[in-house]
């Protein structure tokens, strides 16, 4: 009888882990699914002979189907938020590349932008990785409740990471980014990234929050304060992050942006984990090889996926699709 | 202490599994080197001004380099056998997609095949394939030696397995090669591939019996004459294979036939896996959709390698090459 209440812990906590993967995956559909609806709109307006967006148009806000690309995109990433409260970041975070299958999937099929070969490789991929992702996370997630999570900040570990991130970010923003930013596609996709995993460190502090107290208790002194200033932060990391990254999409071509910012973005949420949240402690020697497998795995199916949806529309005349054209 | 010889069993299973697996990985070494060392003195030969192989040459037989290929390849060969005796079917044979690795980067450094993007690509998801297949083998072998092979050859799914495979290829060599061999690249390859399942299981037998018996016994009445049929068995698998293969690679480019070859082999070694050794019954769901996982990777890099390698010879004017050196 003893073992009872342990057991249905367990349980709990092995549901907890597949409705946060839901979740995650359900994210990406949406997320996915809200850049085809947006650039069906934009197309539309286009031919009905408004003036484009990227010609500084706003027709497109009095369209309803462009409306529901955003929120669809907001729905997504509220779906996304709730996962961090359910499992681990190590695993939500990698599986956002589900979205750049779902996007390439549906561009295929509602955009007429033909798949190559390479593209469905991509997909393929993607599933595999994330897969593999799925089947090596811990099980168990190491921070269960809001407390937990705040004696996780008191530790040593907490303030080393702080002072790296805040002497990297200053250093790419006052020194490297005006000096190197415009050649290296990594210097702000750096910043980005160590943002966002403190983004993701909020994310997942208001998550395990709203999970583990009472409305009451959530408005009540000493928590309803703590939650307010880690909001405003995540609000700050948000905007830094937004306008760094269109920065960088100026300057390069997404086909290199996006997988360089997957690699480096699941690359600080996963030192994160390993740094303040012990995650990986749960993992056996052959999990840990399997999900980097899968990481890995992930990040060749990113990069296939963005150049071979770029190269359709900007490399036609390097003959990249005459080449998988006569191939399949 | 009752414990004991039971421990000291699962020692010497573990050690088994790891010593196949350094079996097989030495193999790939040995026969991707091998296509190398028999290229250079090919190429070499025809810088002398020899008469071409392809034209009907017999140069290269008194080249001492070339015999070195062969008998690299040779090596790598037997290797591959003894790794059968030790590790289970299902991992040794999709290892064998190491071999097109160690080839396609041999071939960048010393035959100046300019390793392209994708080759890179190819090379890493090799690597990434192969390592899950291992993480998720089973590390017991269901056949510990040569008796209990023999006591499944007699259980009714060998001999439906065996019905299946004479009717395959009857249905193959007689009616479906000769209307749609030159048509479809899978119709001679799946005759390839089935016979080459049966040739791992011969190589299997011989690899228990070696492992399993003194040289005595094996030379005495039932065994001999057991083992010199299988040998027998094996050696006419083995011609029939080499013919068809060829004639495959005649018909189709190499790109489309290796991976093609590769997926159908590993395919009918598994479902033999499945029907006659069981070695799919030690595992977990879990590392049956692992190792599942790591053989589809493997499949797609197997894919890209030959077709990077290929597209790199034949179809430099479809401008892939032209492509990836602008986008790195």
């Amino acid at each position: 009888m003893e073992d009872e209440p342990s057991i249905s812990k367990e349980i709990t906590k092995s549901t907890d882990f597949y409705i946060g993967i839901l979740l995650a995956v359900c994210s990406s559909l949406f997320i996915g699914t809200s850049f085809i609806i947006k650039k069906i709109s934009l197309t539309r307006l286009s031919r009905i002979g408004a003036l484009r967006a990227g010609a500084g148009g706003f027709g497109y806000l009095k369209d309803w189907f462009w409306w529901l690309g955003i929120s669809a995109m907001g729905f997504g990433e509220i779906l996304n938020f709730a996962a961090y409260g359910f499992a681990p970041a190590s695993v939500v975070t990698p599986l956002g590349a589900l979205s750049v299958l779902v996007s390439a999937i549906l561009a295929s099929k509602f955009l007429n932008e033909k798949l190559t070969i390479v593209g469905k490789l991509g997909c393929l991929l993607c599933i595999l990785g994330s897969t593999m992702i799925i089947l090596h996370a811990p099980k168990e997630e190491p921070l269960e409740n809001f407390n937990l999570f705040l004696s996780k900040l008191q530790e040593p570990a907490f303030a080393h990471y702080m002072i790296c991130m805040v002497v990297l970010c200053s250093a790419i923003l006052c020194c490297l980014g005006p000096r190197f930013g415009s050649r290296y596609v990594c210097v702000y996709i750096t910043l980005c990234s160590a943002i966002g995993g403190i983004t993701v460190m909020a994310c997942k502090a208001i998550g395990l929050a709203l999970k583990s107290y009472s409305v009451t208790s959530l408005l009540s002194y000493p928590t309803f304060w703590l939650l307010s200033t880690i909001i405003l932060i995540m609000a700050v990391c948000i905007c830094v992050q937004i306008t760094y990254l269109n920065r960088t999409l100026d300057l390069f071509n997404a086909s290199i942006v996006t997988p360089t910012y997957y690699v480096f973005f699941t690359g600080f949420v996963i030192a994160e984990s390993i740094v303040l949240f012990r995650e990986w402690e749960l993992m056996t020697a052959g999990d840990m090889a399997g999900a980097l497998c899968g990481f890995f795995v992930t990040v060749v199916a990113v990069f296939v996926l963005s150049t071979s949806k770029d190269g359709h529309q900007q490399t036609r005349h390097l003959g990249v699709n005459t080449y998988f054209a006569v191939k399949s």
